[in-house]
């Protein structure tokens, strides 16, 4: 654990009221809805303080500091939130939810039906990212705050960011849509399907009624896994973080066993996974993913933000990205600009390909920092009693260690 | 069917004698050893105009016209070879053999291993491009042929010429490796291994043995083949294919069916895949390309080639091909300049990622033919009995259809 870290937290629970139900985009009622979250800091007095952190696609509300009792259980954002770091929580009141179709404590797949009183498994609803971030309006209302001072977060939590824009655009002074896009490229969906496809291959999936049965889709789902892994990395990462180094070995065994530092790195990753994450969840969440598409209904993604031009965007993209490459970034900010919308953007030079925007501290930390001293500034936010300010801090990040060691749970 | 097509073929067999012991770089011996053949076009009277084609991954050694007796199966590179084609069998005479471990012919790990009278499954030893063309070199003898004008191939098939020209320099004239690598990359080879790992987790996979059990491992090798799909592709190409347009729908299911037209075609050829190739192959012959080095044992690429010098190198890539991008091409060239040999190189421009080295015909045929031009003038290689001269012809390729309608097994 970094210093300067927020400490032990826990996770809470916001169920939905049960005369309010709750209608997805595919016209089915979800009930009951619960969203896992986690909050860092402390309201200001008119609550205007309010930090909202989207996760990934397989990211959880537990972005900083540790759980309580746990001290290994460390948040997947930890370098950015925290004392004196970017999302200085001395100065503002962060909060991070859990994604419906989750399964990490909000309502997704793996959750009880109640109509048969058995997990959902594939009668789970299809959900979508404007059902992810209508929910998380909720969890705001139920705060209590009017209008959140920022939308963070990157590639699918950047996703979520851009529909609070798009279509919250009264609920939020800014969004900081990172590494992400406005439309799955067919690329994107292919890289999608091919992990629901190795989940679908699996016999134990058994069409995603698992739950109580002896084995679950593990070796599907590691699959997925994998060839996500290869997405989250770049060449010049791979060549720096394994090359073609054997593992443990000095010459080829001229046998199927892993060999290559990278197959190690993949198989290690896979069988990790599993250890963590729910099959049906990697369906569902990958498919609202693919689904979004914000040039929808008209075709124009200007359009889309033609409702967002008191929204401030900070945009960044990594160069060597290449699952959300710099283009789509661009893409976007020029459909903002077309829109009348005050945009910074900046495409990061990394060499760590998706990967980046979690190890691009330093970087990251200045960015993000920075564009929310002006937006503190801006809107006059007040800051939180007691609060002192102090200089910015910015954590180490070792990129030897493997990925994930650094944050199990980003993307 | 294109016009000009070479026209009815059949596939022969080499089985090596009894008396000669194929021996691999893994220190194994492999007997009996068969290779599956196909020759297209005459020998000349000195056998000064033979041209060996060396196929992909996935391919056979059923490279030109139609399978006598079945129209429908025309060859994988139809387009490039045949008369007045890029290897113009008019001129030339025109060799392509099936690689040892693979499933149409040639020993591999379906054959029958004579210790145990079953196939060898995982008994059949690790092979490497080396091995491969070792083999080839013994097909050569056969045909009596002492020295090969050209040794020509795309992605594995460029391996092998490598291998051709590092380690038989003497035996051939030329070299064209095209959109190929001296080594995988970790990328690659993380890719490869993704999909060795589909092969293992499908449980019909049975440790490689499976050929006498009622299911075959075709899920996990459909997975493995929509994941290669993926990567010989690019992202233009998948835009201008597919976008992100619906198979067949008006609007989402929202239930987990296929519906973008890119999961159509990666289900498709996927599926298609496993009524044509052996998982078992599939593992070795990723294997062979994976361990395939020429910078070994010495650390230097230009090392490889110092006995080289006497053999004229044409090197391609394609400007798209992200799974052997140009650089790979172009450490090559420093390599072969680096070590005094005679090389052209381009670097075509095309938007049609590493299938381009099969659709950019009308580039490749004139690139191809006039080294092959320049070739026959400065080597004297006299023409065949009989031969007349005409135009150049350029096949026209329907960019539109699936790739498994435009050649079902070259990559």
């Amino acid at each position: 654990m970094n210093t300067n870290s927020i400490g032990a937290v826990s996770t809470q629970s916001f169920t939905f009221a049960e005369d309010e139900p709750f209608c997805l985009e595919s016209g089915e009622t979800l009930r009951p809805v619960a969203l896992a979250y986690e909050t860092y800091g402390a309201l200001n007095a008119d609550r205007s303080n309010a930090i909202l952190i989207c996760h990934a696609l397989s990211g959880s509300a537990h972005a900083a500091g540790y759980l309580d009792g746990d001290p290994e259980k460390v948040g997947w954002w930890e370098e950015t939130i925290g004392p004196g770091k970017a999302f200085d929580t001395d100065r503002f009141f962060v909060i991070c939810s859990n994604v419906i179709g989750s399964c990490y404590g909000s309502t997704g797949p793996a959750s009880i039906d109640p109509a048969t009183e058995q997990p959902y498994g594939l009668h789970f609803p299809v959900v979508t990212v404007g059902d992810m971030v209508r929910a998380q309006v909720r969890l705001i209302d139920h705060l209590g705050i009017d209008k959140l001072l920022c939308v963070a977060g990157g590639s699918m939590g950047g996703m979520q960011v851009l529909e609070w824009a798009a279509h919250h655009p009264q609920r939020l002074h800014a969004a900081m849509p990172i590494a992400t896009t406005a439309h799955h490229s067919p690329m994107l969906i292919a890289f999608s399907e091919v992990g629901r496809q190795a989940i679908y291959a699996d016999p134990a999936w058994n069409h995603g009624a698992y739950y109580d049965q002896p084995r679950k889709p593990d070796a599907g789902l590691a699959v997925a896994r994998m060839v996500g892994h290869i997405t989250y990395l770049s060449e010049e990462s791979m060549h720096l973080k394994f090359g073609r180094r054997l593992q443990g070995l000095e010459k080829y065994g001229y046998e199927f066993e892993t060999e290559f530092e990278i197959e190690s790195y993949l198989k290690y990753n896979g069988l990790k996974f599993t250890q963590r994450f729910d099959a049906n969840s990697y369906l569902y969440v990958t498919k609202a993913m693919d689904y979004f598409d914000l040039t929808q209904p008209t075709g124009s993604l200007a359009a889309a933000f033609a409702a967002s031009t008191e929204v401030r965007f900070l945009v960044i993209s990594f160069t060597s990205d290449w699952l959300y490459p710099s283009y789509h970034s661009k893409q976007l900010v020029s459909a903002l600009t077309a829109a009348g919308v005050d945009v910074t953007y900046l495409d990061v030079k990394s060499s760590w390909g998706h990967d980046a925007f979690l190890l691009e501290v330093e970087t990251m930390t200045n960015l993000l920092g920075s564009f929310l001293d002006r937006l503190v500034r801006e809107e006059q936010v007040p800051a939180p009693v007691g609060y002192a300010p102090r200089a910015r801090f910015v954590p180490g990040v070792n990129t030897a260690l493997p990925r994930t060691k650094l944050a199990d749970n980003l993307a």
